[in-house]
């Protein structure tokens, strides 16, 4: 590898709050000239850059969008994903360090791991640093724990991953659903389907947003796109 | 609540570089008088104390180990218990916050969470700090993703959960497995009965230590105890 090449650090923020970031992701983004952000089109708002300038000085610093179009054509989203990769790695050829930012952490539902192995393939030296992901976050804002002595916990993406789901609810103690904003009632029909008390579960709903929630199930409400859901079979969730 | 009672904060510092502790982390224990740490006898070594003093300014505080013993007796158990909270409580009522630290993050597989439900219970106010999980870490370290697209993830505490093992082997497209230290043959075993190529997983054992390894499943070699497997059934892993 050739020394005078810069390297891509994949910076995980954190899940929201800019002190959740880590000192090693803070340290990075300040000790770095160029700052990446990955978004879906141009112009869009980035969460994770919100939270970088609230917790990180990055004045004079080149902040560089990187645009991953999201197109139902394959040809279309490859052409989009092929010049931001190229974009990237132009500044890296140039001998510049860049910091890819990434909400939560970067091994989990992140954009961030395909475009990291895209620019290794190309013979560039990448590296992450972990962070705080929003389940861990959540169960702290809840109090409750995702997961102690001889117990299991799944994870899934979504109520809509229906097979996950439900294999999920027959052989493990603990469960997260990310992305349940519209799924409660699913979720809920499964609860009573194997009798499992509602309040066996914790809603956890825009954290630090105005319409922040941590409470129970209720299937009635309208949840905001950040919604996790904690389920311990066992344990009764009490505010 | 009595606002002349001190709070308790359970802190989560990370899995073991003392930079992946947060900025939140960093600054309630320096704004706090008291850090008190959990072990299981008295005068051990506290990997988290040891984090602790790395990454903050902890000179001048009151430093309080508190002893939760692992007696097989349940009455001598519960005796230690009793006295470590009073311990605690006692500094609470004092009107002093203390810190509680832990390792990793505190929802997973950490003592932590029980003792915030006794000084609940006791009637003094908690909270609980997240922090980067050792798998997060170790996903980071072997360059891995955890999670991604419209997979699951099932975490399981050990191989010697031999049935809930089983079950992540079945139904989850990624597994991970902590405490992994002495079963990687078991995994293995596992792995082969289901046809599932050994190249799928990697092994993140004792990071930061001096036997620190990054690796293939190699059932020969012998594991520090914080040893972590995180497997893919459809991904390669490559160094």
């Amino acid at each position: 590898m050739n020394d005078a090449k810069g390297k891509l650090i994949g910076v995980s923020v954190g899940p929201g709050d800019p002190e959740l970031m880590t000192l090693k992701a803070k340290r990075a983004i300040e000790s770095s000239s160029v700052i990446a952000y990955p978004v879906k089109k141009e112009g869009e708002t980035s969460f994770a850059l919100e939270i970088v300038r609230s917790a990180a000085d990055i004045s004079g610093k080149e902040i560089l969008e990187l645009v991953f179009p999201m197109d139902p054509d394959y040809v279309v989203r490859e052409a989009g994903r092929r010049h931001a990769i190229d974009k990237l790695c132009s500044v890296l050829a140039d001998g510049q360090d860049v910091c890819m930012i990434t909400l939560g952490d970067a091994g989990v539902f992140s954009t961030y791991m395909r475009i990291d192995l895209s620019v290794s393939e190309r013979g560039y030296e990448t590296c992450q640093i972990p962070g705080v992901t929003s389940f861990c976050a959540g169960a702290a804002k809840a109090k409750v724990p995702l997961i102690s002595g001889e117990e299991g916990l799944a994870i899934i993406d979504s109520a809509k991953n229906d097979g996950a789901l439900r294999k999920a609810f027959d052989d493990f103690d603990n469960i997260v659903v990310m992305k349940a904003y519209d799924s409660i009632p699913e979720i809920l029909y499964m609860m009573r389907e194997r009798e499992i008390p509602f309040d066996r579960g914790v809603v956890i709903s825009n954290i630090g947003m105005d319409d922040e929630y941590v409470g129970g199930m209720d299937p009635g409400r309208e949840y905001g796109y950040f919604t996790t859901v904690i389920i311990n079979k066992k344990r009764r969730w009490t505010a």
